[in-house]
């Protein structure tokens, strides 16, 4: 939205006391995150393109994810920042220009597609020039998706993190990662999002641990929507959804 | 979409066997009810509304209604029905062609705004030009408002029911109506749409009273919602929310 609102939001970045993101999906949603007292609204692609009828995976027109994420940017008076897959095919200049008209003050930019990992000189290129267009304006969180489409080591990771810091992004994002240990080994060199997940460390020991920031990812919406199924198939059987 | 989608719609209104339509929100929980096996998706206006950032009472601009109305239809494979407050402050021809445009097979209308009840006649032009604009291609659900801003008696009800009906409408909805005996005087006399309330007839008394159709209104997504703000307070607190 505007630089001190990016600054805001980077700000909230910190080892201490990390910035815990309950990723939304709509702008009722979003609401509710601010009413709960979150100082930040997250958005959730996959969540996101659901609610609006799409499949995951960059199947979602630009235009509609950066209206959506437009409809959340009003709905609320804290920044947000949108998960933006790979961009939906804008050039990094346009995907700025866009995602700032929209209102955000931040965004999540993934390092594989449907053919898997993307090059990392490539990827550390787009970040780079994600950068040069933003400024100051947009919290760049970039995902490392080496435990997902990649060889799954530390090693790894460090390499396409660090490479990623160096050509601008704020924060890395290696989604998948769950062993404490090596979440450790990377929050020692790195600023991370670590996905919250159930069975993997919890919000007190990823803060232990060194963690910036921790998502949920589609989690939410797909535990909200399963609820609604099961309201949906009481309908179906006739009895009181509301019981 | 097309008459005969609209006829499959109208033809579901049965004294017999009800239609029941637990009203979604998105393309998401338009999916779900798909799924669910119901022959007809129902959008309720309400929870439109507030998924899409706006307050209820005709507050959402129609373009955005209308291209939310559209991403169900593109999503679901069943005749959709859209609930459209008054109409947004479309005349009835543009009303009708645009919700041609978005593909929808029928829509709620009500008699009744922020100044309370619109006069009889009044309402009954503005259903007759729907008619005169739709011809057969939807079926229109007349609200019918004197149990929540009338004077709650079945006689004022019939009149308008039946008023609205001689000006085209397929079926009435005095939303508010939660007596078994009254809905069975009404249902006996017109076809109408119940709200599904707890406390209130079952789906299986309504079928007995002779209902033809019954909705949820905002129910379903208030209930989905009040979930979902439980699952960030869980966040909030530190908790795995999935538990």
């Amino acid at each position: 939205m505007t630089t001190e609102t990016a600054t805001r939001l980077r700000d909230l970045h910190t080892r201490t006391s990390p910035l815990i993101l309950p990723n939304v999906w709509d702008a009722a949603s979003a609401r509710a995150v601010e009413a709960a007292g979150f100082p930040v609204v997250a958005t959730g692609s996959s969540a996101m393109a659901a609610v609006l009828g799409y499949e995951d995976g960059e199947h979602t027109p630009p235009a509609e994810m950066l209206a959506a994420v437009a409809r959340i940017v009003r709905a609320v008076g804290v920044p947000v920042t949108a998960d933006m897959e790979r961009g939906y095919g804008l050039k990094p200049a346009e995907l700025v220009e866009r995602l700032l008209e929209a209102g955000a003050s931040g965004c999540n930019l993934e390092d594989s597609g449907r053919d898997g990992l993307i090059d990392r000189e490539e990827q550390a290129d787009f970040l780079a020039a994600v950068r040069a267009a933003a400024g100051a304006d947009l919290v760049v969180n970039a995902r490392v998706d080496t435990y997902v489409a990649g060889d799954r080591t530390t090693a790894d990771a460090l390499i396409r993190g660090r490479r990623y810091l160096e050509a601008g992004a704020d924060c890395v994002y290696p989604i998948g990662l769950a062993d404490a240990e090596e979440i450790g080994a990377l929050a020692a060199q790195l600023p991370i999002n670590v996905l919250f997940r159930p069975g993997a460390p919890s919000l007190e020991e990823l803060a232990a641990l060194g963690v910036v920031r921790v998502s949920y990812g589609h989690g939410l919406h797909k535990a909200a929507h399963t609820y609604a199924e099961g309201l949906f198939a009481a309908v179906r059987e006739g009895r009181n959804p509301y019981q």
